[in-house]
């Protein structure tokens, strides 16, 4: 039930991202064909979609349409891509496979890979614009919101942390501060916006902010604790890999056990998080379930 | 007296990067030193600013205070800086030198220039959604238009297109595409942006835009003769960079006489473009004249 809504929103996303990206809509007219081409590839033909289904579930809990969320569901997915397509990059974490096929610069070149991301980067801020049907004060603090949580102070920064921890490893809080911007700034926002986009009070917008923020944690620690125990086959990329590189992560830190508990914990405060919205947030709540055990 | 004009504004626009770059401000809050100071020094401490200038400048044919859109004349700055952040990078131009001082990616490394230049195309649009003092439905059309000139089919395209020349030479048609998309583009977006910041009629933007256009043409012009013509001293970077390369300029192709002639004559489409707007537009078209006939 759950995995099925998940995989409809991925089907619609991926409509609107290979719509955006075949070059005849407004927001990437006139692009060279070889750079659109290496943009669909950091972007099109797999992915859970969870960012865009976070947002559109958190704006449904309103009352919103899908189509009115769309495109700002399309622009955070186009960011966390770019933050893919950059990060695979050699100077990054030379990572050459993603998803099972080869990475944007071992498909094309670097410097191609380099300008899809950032076009990909750039492109998500039009949509966010441009997305007609949510009112323009909305839209500005949706962008502002966006900038802030994929920027220096967010999932950039937080990659930026990220490496330096391969030259010297980072403390418990440090390892804490760099996942919550690497990876939970994004999630957060997915879920804030989506409230933003439908007017939601403000109340309402910090709880779902808190409830992102708790699934982002959910998140990490899942992937962390899939790098320790996953192989290969499974995750579609190089497994142990952090591990590897030396780098610390909780589940590498404080074991199985206790990952394995911290995880139940996020998932009961994601609940009562929930709680004041009852039936409403129920796709919600399975998607945190969903995001604390999933095994790929 | 253009000259002092220019300066004045450049100060301006510097005063308020730094302080945006300071980590202090709103946008670009937690983000870490290391990436801030990279950020800082592909931003701060040179550079004409001469897109701020030109989108203050057409704001200001329509009575609009600099305070008002200084943020958005930041943000063009934010994403002209990140795009020679990326240029200069090993994988694509790969230079060590840039305004007589190293490089980010030389200063600091490669994957900080990567991050930092991401960060500050993120920032950019921060800035523009987050610009109080003009209206949402203006910030949203500025966002839109920023995304559409500054991504693939606006200047991330024509730096694709022009590496793409070091492979295979380049027709005239196509070099004078690329040069609008890869130069001309984000300074047509000065000027248009300007005005509609300064919610100018629909015709008066078209102008602008149209002025913008042509001095981005001239702009291209009067760079590629420098790369002919002067020597590294006078640029304060590499000087024939482009000949050695083998990439056609114009200047290359039709020689210095027939470049000095076309610069004169779009010197004279700029001046009729703002003859509308009689005295107000005098220091527009003073920008057009240092454009086409700097020598550094």
């Amino acid at each position: 039930m759950f995995e099925q809504s998940l995989a409809q929103t991925a089907e619609l996303v991926e409509g609107r991202l290979s719509e955006i990206l075949s070059g005849h809509d407004r927001v990437a007219r006139g692009a060279p064909e070889r750079l659109l081409a290496a943009m669909r590839h950091g972007t099109l033909g797999g992915g859970k979609r969870l960012r865009p289904f976070l947002l559109i579930e958190s704006a449904r809990i309103f009352g919103i349409q899908d189509d009115a969320v769309l495109d700002i569901a399309c622009a955070l997915e186009a960011i966390h891509c770019y933050s893919l397509v950059h990060d695979d990059l050699p100077a990054m974490d030379d990572d050459d496979l993603r998803r099972g096929r080869p990475t944007v610069h071992k498909a094309y070149d670097d410097a191609t890979a380099i300008l899809a991301g950032d076009s990909l980067l750039t492109l998500a801020f039009g949509l966010v614009a441009g997305a007609s049907k949510i009112p323009p004060e909305a839209r500005v603090r949706i962008a502002a919101l966006l900038s802030a949580d994929a920027g220096a102070g967010g999932m950039a920064g937080g990659q930026a942390l990220d490496l330096a921890a391969e030259q010297s490893a980072l403390s418990e809080d440090e390892i804490a501060r760099m996942q919550a911007m690497k990876t939970g700034a994004l999630i957060a926002f997915a879920c804030e916006g989506g409230a933003i986009a439908a007017a939601a009070s403000s109340e309402d917008q910090r709880r779902l902010r808190r409830f992102g923020e708790i699934i982002g944690l959910a998140f990490q620690l899942a992937d962390d604790l899939l790098d320790e125990t996953a192989d290969a086959a499974q995750l579609g990329k190089a497994a142990g890999k952090d591990r590897a590189r030396g780098k610390k992560t909780l589940p590498a830190l404080k074991g199985i056990e206790w990952t394995r508990n911290r995880l139940a914990a996020l998932v009961a405060e994601a609940e009562s998080e929930l709680a004041p919205f009852g039936d409403k947030a129920t796709v919600l709540l399975e998607a945190a379930r969903f995001i604390a055990s999933r095994d790929r």
